[in-house]
């Protein structure tokens, strides 16, 4: 995996690079985020010419490592003007790692408006216009290319949205299944793929074998260790097995912390009928999946697929944020209606967060009631018609709130909140304030930490702690659901990238590893234009109960500033 | 000159202070400046509960001193998220002042929706409900409040684009004749008043006299030279009466600075069909008044008053600057379509500028064609409507470009660029860049600066220097256009100040002053969150050439800073 395949959108030509050495062991978001800031101009427009899309698999990539196979996009921001990096599951990511392929480098854009796809494989680089693509949405997108190039490539693809430049629009890729389920969804990147005039971008590794570690026993060892851990922590052998993520729903209203109303409540009382319980008799009793894996190799298979009444393919999969989001946030209680929504984001590209915080804020504007699925679809069906309206939804929460005059945006740095309220659990919003992310929960949930979530002691640490161990996941490409097996265990994790690259890696090491990337992000940041002013959660939070909980957001300035320092 | 009243929306209480002392040699952008500063928290939502407005005559407001009746008003922008000062002429200034009021200060937002009205006179203080002025355009609403309150009281009052919340909106005030057209347009500062339900406050001056000076005899000594030169210098005494602004049209178009198609260019091929010339004799040919005061006392009087073909008030005045955005920006070569867009503008209470902007946005993006004035009217009318797109276009050209997916957006920290294309006039795009305002000719315009345009030399001190005189004009709420009669003679700006207030300026003392502001709101800037990042102008102004000039704009990141440090 030493390779750097550049693409230059502006002359439609494809390069080959030698990965510089002081790459060599940067994998994921450490690479994604470490060439933004020696490639990216900060303060470039994210939309113009400068900017510059990196796609690159984790260090684990193309292992037998079981969830190693997350995908990580880096590029500025449109949505949060800081840096950013996604990532997601699907097959694209050992496919890439397999091709030796550390990272896509797309730069540029064309002077027509054809949008291009990228072939690459072992054989052969190919950049061809495909005009027939243009604004077609991506289960429909796929299914062409997957006629084209074969049913067993991997596809990182891009919907009318990002085509159209809303800045709610991800970059999916393949389950294993062949369905463009699989999101790098926050921060707008399928925008800046779609202001660089690339639809997608097709990844052939037939003829490629798993990548060989370096020392074998240990190896094998480490990996079968954390299988063994997987098949038999709670959590990962049964409980996400079962109910996916979703699990959450539950768990999250009784701490009073599923975002309701717009996120001016964190309990929501029809929450059982959206439960993870709920949702799996649902997709029993219709014969759909509870158990499955978005990647190949993976033992949790934490992903489900959803069919309609009739017993349709509806969507897969249907996940917790989604649920919070689209559901209890907008007082939606239909987990069809919800799914229906997943569908329709998927397929127009954008991302369900940024889409469902947009229709809770339309709600609270009174532009269509709380609670009313059918004109949430309808809604959304105004992103795939871009209409005026929903080419505003599409831009994502905060800008559909400045349009239609709400005051109370639950967003950080320009991104919606995830679906966890910052009151009823303080760390989250920690994290939500101080991540170089935005608010985001991948970038370091607090909601396993050993602290009282109403309460404020201990959640800088918590979320400090957290935002470093999951820099680690998302540098190795492990899915971060893994943590639930591997606990104080991150040992083993030092252990499989050492004996895959043949060195010595200390368990700080991961930790000072982690910090670096931290450190890269805040200064891009810091170049961008991003401040510590910042680093906060909207007014409202620190001054209006949660009703849930009675408590309001009452981490200090200085609190916060603490774990950006630290 | 010595009272703050203080105005609580949440309470709906009015209270009167004594200005504290350290306040007393500050007016106008110095004291608004100073207070947002002291008194809003940097960091709040500017349509939150914390913001706070501030209204403020100048230091020379109230007396016979000419053109001294600016009136200033400053918040955090809920357009650029930084401090904004925005003034204007009409009467509102002079009633204040002659009321002894330095400053009114308006925070809290009321529980309800009914729109306040505020009354203030020698005698009483008054907020009332006023329901039925709810989302009433500022022609009609003016017309009602004078039928309530009578002929001659001053009225500050905001259209529905600000009760709307729109970030274009501004507040406007009454010119001699009580016409509500003296807009203090930028800044979105309309949207923060109509976020603290405020719609106007009525200034009722009966029984005040004018302020009287310290040293009667040097005060009378110079006003009187300062109406002397005004009436020696061609620009005061000729140009600006007969033309008004406007007469910057075909001198912009010759330099190449006049904005074309979406500020593509800098040189519109059908300037003469809008030029100050045409519009003068337009004017005449109805009937109108080509030479008209927006405030008592006005000397140069280049406003005027265009009448439609059956010689009915079409609107007062059109300015260069409308011409500039609404008409060639947007190759719109009517003069009627350029004033019918302006009055709709006024009626609905948003700026002309970010309105124009946001046309030539959507002319780019091919929602309309460039030229097509009556599309933009039927445009412009979806703003009253409050339709989605309207809602949209009311927010501004940068908001408008991020939803209808233009990368091209001539603006700075949020703020659409004014009538002047920063290739073509080099020293203007210094001061877009580095003003604390964002894009703004008034913070320090170049025009008359003894540079070359086209060139790179001199251009940061000319803009320097410009930005720290107008400070000075906007602190004694003097018309920049006095500018052209004082020139070096600063010397009698303090002069009316000192015998004014008997105190002892020099002309450096005023430079420091002025600076003093500047410094004011670069601290405020940075507390909430603006770095020299946003002190650029956008990329494609560095890369692409003016083809009517063929330069690009060439001032360097350091040589900027240069200016916001100097």
């Amino acid at each position: 995996m030493d390779t750097f395949i550049r693409i230059d959108m502006t002359n439609l030509n494809i390069a080959v690079e030698k990965a510089p050495d002081a790459y060599e062991l940067l994998g994921g978001r450490a690479l994604t985020s470490r060439l933004v800031l020696d490639e990216t101009a900060p303060e470039c427009n994210p939309l113009g010419r400068r900017n510059r899309l990196v796609i690159a698999p984790g260090l684990l990539g193309g292992t037998g490592v079981p969830s190693s196979g997350r995908l990580s996009i880096g590029a500025k921001s449109p949505l949060t003007g800081g840096i950013k990096e996604s990532n997601g599951g699907g097959t694209a990511a050992g496919k890439l790692a397999r091709l030796g392929i550390k990272a896509i480098i797309v730069q540029g854009r064309p002077n027509n408006r054809a949008p291009y796809v990228v072939f690459v494989s072992r054989h052969r680089h190919e950049l061809v216009a495909c005009p027939e693509l243009r604004l077609v949405g991506v289960y429909e997108s796929a299914k062409r290319l997957q006629e084209r190039f074969g049913s067993k490539v991997g596809i990182i693809l891009i919907g009318p949205a990002g085509e159209r430049f809303m800045t709610a629009a991800g970059v999916t890729n393949l389950d294993v299944d062949g369905v463009p389920s699989r999101y790098c969804a926050r921060g707008g990147l399928g925008a800046v793929m779609g202001s660089q005039g690339l639809k997608a971008i097709v990844v052939d590794d037939s003829e490629c074998g798993l990548r060989q570690p370096q020392r074998k026993p240990e190896f094998v060892a480490a990996v079968k260790e954390l299988a063994q851990l997987i098949r038999t922590t709670p959590q990962t052998a049964e409980i996400y097995p079962k109910y996916g993520t979703s699990a959450m729903v539950r768990a999250a209203n009784a701490l009073g912390c599923l975002p309701t109303r717009n996120f001016a409540s964190g309990r929501f009382d029809a929450a059982d009928e959206i439960s993870g319980e709920r949702l799996h008799d649902l997709i029993v009793s219709r014969g759909g999946l509870t158990t499955h894996a978005c990647m190949p190799g993976c033992l949790i298979r934490c992903s489900n697929v959803v069919l309609d009444r009739e017993g349709g393919h509806l969507v897969s999969p249907l996940e917790y944020e989604t649920i919070g989001l689209v559901g209890s946030n907008c007082q939606i209680s239909s987990l069809d209606v919800i799914a229906e929504i997943n569908r329709l984001c998927n397929d127009y590209g954008v991302d369900t967060l940024e889409t469902g915080g947009a229709i809770g804020i339309a709600m609270q504007a009174g532009l269509l009631a709380f609670g009313d699925g059918e004109a949430a679809i309808r809604l959304v069906k105004e992103i795939g018609q871009a209409s005026p309206i929903g080419k505003v939804i599409g831009q994502g929460a905060v800008l559909t709130a400045r349009v239609l005059g709400v005051t109370e945006v639950p967003a950080v740095k320009g991104q919606m909140m995830p679906a966890y309220e910052p009151r009823g659990i303080k760390g989250m919003g920690v994290t939500y304030a101080t991540s170089p992310m935005g608010a985001d929960h991948t970038a370091g949930g607090t909601i396993r930490a050993n602290v009282d979530h109403h309460d404020r002691e201990g959640q800088i640490e918590a979320s400090r702690n957290a935002q470093l161990s999951m820099g680690i996941y998302d540098a190795l490409g492990l899915c971060m659901f893994v943590g639930s097996a591997v606990g104080r265990r991150v040992d083993l994790l030092a252990s499989l990238v050492n004996s895959l690259y043949g060195i010595d890696w200390s368990v700080d090491g991961l930790t000072e590893y982690s910090r670096a990337i931290l450190n890269a992000e805040r200064a891009f940041n810091r170049r961008a234009g991003l401040t510590s002013a910042h680093d906060r959660l909207p007014e409202h939070f620190c001054e209006v109960q949660n009703p849930a909980t009675q408590t309001v957001f009452d981490i200090t300035d200085e609190e916060l500033d603490w774990v950006v320092g630290n």
